[in-house]
């Protein structure tokens, strides 16, 4: 079992032994998924990059900051299962159709595009 | 090597390949994150929830979808691989963190709360 | 004076009285606006429909709505106003562009596209 | 009538020209909000403070970071409407709120907090 499929295997035993399943739409997760990607911005939203670099080689920057990046995994993982939705696999073939979005010899030092990945 | 650490390893690769490492800071990545799961939010914010369980099981809503949870997973892996964040380990925490939060007796039914994992 | 105006000078007091005006840059407070979205989603993202009807006549939820709603407006008002955007007229501008891009007679009962304003 | 109170009224009038009332419960615009702040961040992830002054100087940045706070403005307007907050009261307590929260004297250089408004 990979990591993902043990993860998923246990967010679903835990929303089941709550109850919780019902709240689980895929239109809410997106709402707590997105949710909790803003409390990811709201830790880093004042520091400069320095700071950040900083405040990360310390304990309480990085736990508050390792908290909201695993809130944001719990909620796309337990998306992914609602929806069935493979979410390694997803993002494979994302990134093989951005290798050949980007090639990397018309892409190296350019910044003008959205996608960095 | 885990999905995970796989996954890591060839985002990591193609974004030295392009020399795109350098946008790749903590900050502008948890933008990136944000930004995606707006788009995840942006395809299912009109539809009511029959209609994206319908739209879910055809082929274009769920290419679509399934091509915003594979961006936002992207740039979460590269978040943690930039922060030295291990993913899988911090989502377990955060879950155990959880089980203890949110005895199973005490939640059952309870809708009271934010979380809900 | 406007209202937007009058809101507009009372945050660059503040921000100015308490030195704060260099952590205001544009990125931050995009940061800082998209966090507050999501704090506004967190506040509805496990209520149905009904619930949140409900719920909005009751003070409780409805205080900390118009508080989510608020923090938007704050940050939203300061970004215009850092970034020298009229937020009225680019309002008027992006409606009257609405108003072309989706004719009355062609729109109605059209739910397939992203825009719904 | 005010700059809010007239936008209010185009964009009422606009989506009922286009019988887009429906789309519009608390929760589809919270999401539509989140997502043009979504948006927004993805005109600014890979730009330096730098690079953001000098493009906003230029038409092209510009017209494009208007357009999306414009988005998120109207969506924020059309919530407000729909739940019958009053925008500019709600900015205007919160500000007061956090005057008393955060005394000049004590918040002045300040940079551990979340709240910056």
């Amino acid at each position: 079992m990979t990591d993902i499929e043990d993860l998923t295997a246990r967010i679903r035993a835990f929303a089941d032994a709550r109850d919780w399943a019902r709240f689980h739409t895929p239109k809410n997760l997106a709402m707590a998924l997105a949710g909790e990607a803003g409390e990811l911005l709201a830790e880093l939203q004042w520091l400069s990059d320095e700071e950040i670099r900083t405040g990360l080689s310390e304990p309480e920057l990085r736990a508050r900051v390792a908290m909201e990046v695993a809130d944001v995994f719990l909620y796309l993982v337990r998306f992914a299962d609602v929806t069935g939705i493979d979410l390694a696999q997803a993002a494979l073939d994302k990134l093989a159709r951005n290798e050949l979005r980007y090639p990397v010899e018309k892409s190296r030092g350019n910044a003008t595009k959205h996608d960095r990945l």
